[in-house]
């Protein structure tokens, strides 16, 4: 469980958090791997989500993949970026929320991803929650908490105890 | 300035926080795009660090900015992966801290950057230190904080003033 004087500094509300769908560049199932580069080359975002028609989230894609399945061990088949499609190649295995998630799965799973995506129960893309939101409060936290809050170390209990026996 | 107690769970030491030089994917001055190309498939971060002969930190390299060095309005033009030295295309406007920095820069700078390049005063590329790092304290904060400390509001001053004055 999140402390509840730090959740609040740590996030003004867990929807402002989220960076909704309309604002995130994403790619189609059946878009080529060209189309995905050209996306990942405008787009600041290292990966994308891949949505099919339904806009439901089925997947993530990077530079990287692209790269790894157009190479082989002689050289770099570039002929292949408008042959192969997204859905062949994409990570399936993403980080995921729901739309009511706990800010405490958020923390941890962003250790390890650059961003985790939120979909509703049917699985629609709903937006990304992003490292970048979280350092903001990371940076309250540093710079507010203690000017916020008197902080005092608590007495651990061993010696409140033997205090107690004392008096 | 960071709060005395809050930098404690944020951070074990300054020195944990950057993973080392020699830990990390880099590139030469002089290197072709397609062997930056190929660096950049086989690591797993966005962008590396471009050094010259002597080690020292000259700029960052990206997937994007190939693609871009390589894309003008008609096609993709990948012969030119073999002839385009990373000098001429990096990005020489990195974020960077000496090995004595604050805290409180780096979580600044890391609210809009992947990672914060370190080096020393003769430039010399000592390592980085990444977002992932500083969530893993984000998560320490906020699981243990309020477990190790008594945390109280602060009377307010104005209210502390009027009491003063009632008694």
């Amino acid at each position: 469980m999140i402390g509840k004087k730090i959740r609040n500094l740590l996030v003004d509300s867990e929807k402002t958090l989220v960076k909704p769908a309309e604002e995130v560049a994403v790619v189609g199932l059946k878009n080529r791997l060209n189309h995905a580069l050209l996306i990942l080359t405008t787009d600041k975002y290292a990966l994308v989500p891949v949505l099919d028609d339904q806009s439901k989230m089925r997947g993530l894609i990077s530079m990287p993949t692209i790269m790894q399945a157009i190479m082989n061990i002689e050289d770099v088949q570039f002929e292949k970026l408008g042959e192969i499609e997204v859905r062949e190649v994409m990570d399936t295995n993403y980080p995921y929320v729901y739309e009511d998630f706990e800010l405490e799965d958020v923390l941890r799973m962003l250790v390890n991803y650059a961003f985790i995506t939120v979909v509703d129960k049917d699985n629609y893309f709903k937006g990304i929650i992003t490292r970048s939101e979280i350092l903001k409060g990371t940076n309250r936290i540093a710079h507010e908490f203690e000017k916020l809050y008197d902080v005092k170390d608590k007495t651990p209990e061993k010696e409140r105890l033997y205090n107690k026996g004392r008096w």
